[in-house]
């Protein structure tokens, strides 16, 4: 009996904000394995921000907003069927899958095996320790290098997935870190959490002025989750030889305009010997596990906490993605099918 | 008898574009040697850029327009009196003494012995062999990292003392060099250095079209001297995971009005996963002889060929100087008293 899936595609481009109406979720039945392949039933799904841009893992496309492309993604599933002797019915697994209910996987490209009594419960690896907690991880400690005891750390969107990661990892390394986000409740998490000081920006009168308060000897390391505007406030703060992690640029990704072209800001870059480096997480993906290893460590030893925000249904993908860019949740926000 | 000495030093601020009457040239007299001292008598003065901002040598004042601060700046010395048992009459030197025909010196900071027959004459070393060479060098192999064989490299005033060292080193790294610089005149050097492309900035019909024609896969490594639109035009354009040298940004020192905080550039930073960093040569300075080493062979070698622009007379100071803004000179720009 053939196995059903259901998948989210691209009915249009998005333009500005994603609109329910941009995407479909259409029903198709899968062809019987091969030998070698296996079936898989997501368990989790993760929405990222991501992925209002990025495409299929592996695939080639050059448009990303090729209308019938799946919406990308990864999830944790579970293998239902085998004719792959490396893998059991049961078995979870980590695979960019898309935003799909079932899928055949050849059991080698883009995907990796979850424990299924690991210390910590499989839907970790959507967040803290996956692709967030790695970015997290690798973008502060490889891209902006923290130097010296002491220097302080600005980051946005601090009460995400990756910020929260991030500030807290810059607390294990003694910096002094202060957090930006964009509800009072996640001001409160900030400091739960041990940030030195973490405003909310809309609420704040001055942006600027905050950042002055909470940062009284400069930023030595900025990373920028946000994007726009508030990229163009921190750099005139920024200490000599500062380090500007861009990992997001969330304010931007729905903008309709194109982006200007003129940046007097790459004086400040000059003047201040800023290195400003944009990044994605896959090119370290070889040394994932070295730093999740760290990192279920401080995990177990209280030093990094994580939340999820959990929306049920495959259905609710849309409504779990669409609250990243309206700010609502707090932490890694996963979908439960 | 005291010695007497005339230096240029800071009536006013510089607004805009320096003007002579911001600056005036003063008359004293030194006071005599004491022991371990040495009286310095410039031979060649440089001229660079970072004068329009920079500030005296070891000088710890906060603000670089101070009223009565000598211009910054190095030189190529004679020693005419030593107290200093290390250093002999007719020595030659290299000081940051600033725009000054004599100076007195410890013989210890901010001061380098330079062979009075090496194989290169005196004044390279405020060029080819001194701070120019050096940003050269450092810029693109340590800030850039040309990572294979026939990656695209876009260089900006790519006639004068950098960019034509840029270029060159550049080719030497087998890389394709494409450079831009402000007249026919210029364009012809750079073709008879080797460029793969060169272009008159001023009279080419489109900036962005000449970029797309010489570069047809793209722009790997940009080696920024301009900035302002320059810089915003070449971003797009950028290959993924391109760097960018932020070494100058001459369209910028002289505008008016304060700096733009709003750079949507990062998002480009971020989609192209680009590494964007100022720099001050002066980080690298234990390494500049090694530098050395290595250009003296290219350039006996023919490999990298330099020139210079030489003013003559103490009173030529400020239209050197202002030469590098005009963009009227090909090459190094020194002044020989």
């Amino acid at each position: 009996m053939a196995q059903m899936c259901r998948k989210w595609i691209k009915r249009e481009k998005f333009v500005g904000f994603p609109k329910r109406e941009n995407l479909e979720i259409v029903e198709e039945s899968l062809p019987p394995l091969e030998d070698g392949e296996i079936l898989l039933e997501a368990v989790y799904l993760s929405v990222d921000p991501y992925m209002r841009y990025g495409r299929v893992y592996n695939r080639k496309d050059k448009d990303r907003d090729d209308i019938g492309l799946e919406m990308p993604g990864t999830q944790i599933a579970r293998v239902i069927q085998s004719k792959n002797p490396k893998y059991d019915v049961n078995d979870l697994v980590l695979a960019y899958s898309g935003w799909v209910t079932h899928s055949i996987s050849n059991g080698e490209k883009g995907i990796h095996k979850v424990p299924v009594n690991g210390s910590l419960p499989p839907s970790t690896r959507l967040g803290i320790i996956g692709m967030p907690g790695a970015t997290a991880y690798f973008g502060l400690l490889d891209i902006c290098k923290p130097i010296k005891e002491g220097e302080t750390l600005l980051v946005n969107a601090a009460a995400g997935a990756v910020g929260s990661a991030v500030g807290q990892i810059g607390k294990i390394k003694g910096m002094r870190v202060v957090g930006f986000a964009g509800s009072d409740e996640k001001v409160t998490y900030l400091k739960s959490l041990g940030f030195d000081a973490a405003y909310n920006y809309k609420t704040v009168p001055s942006l600027e002025a905050a950042i002055k308060e909470s940062c009284p000897n400069g930023v030595d390391v900025f990373f920028d989750n946000v994007g726009g505007d508030f990229f163009g406030t921190v750099l005139p703060l920024m200490n000599k030889k500062g380090r500007v992690a861009i990992c997001g640029a969330i304010a931007e990704y729905n903008r309709k305009e194109p982006l200007s072209q003129t940046c007097p800001i790459n004086h400040l870059i000059l003047r201040k010997q800023l290195n400003v480096r944009g990044f994605i997480i896959l090119d370290w993906v070889d040394d994932w596990d070295k730093a999740f290893s760290n990192m279920i460590f401080w995990i177990q030893d209280g030093d990094l906490k994580y939340r999820e925000t959990v929306f049920t249904g495959f259905d609710k993908m849309f409504d779990a993605f669409m609250s990243l860019f309206e700010g609502t949740n707090i932490g890694k926000i996963i979908v439960k099918i």
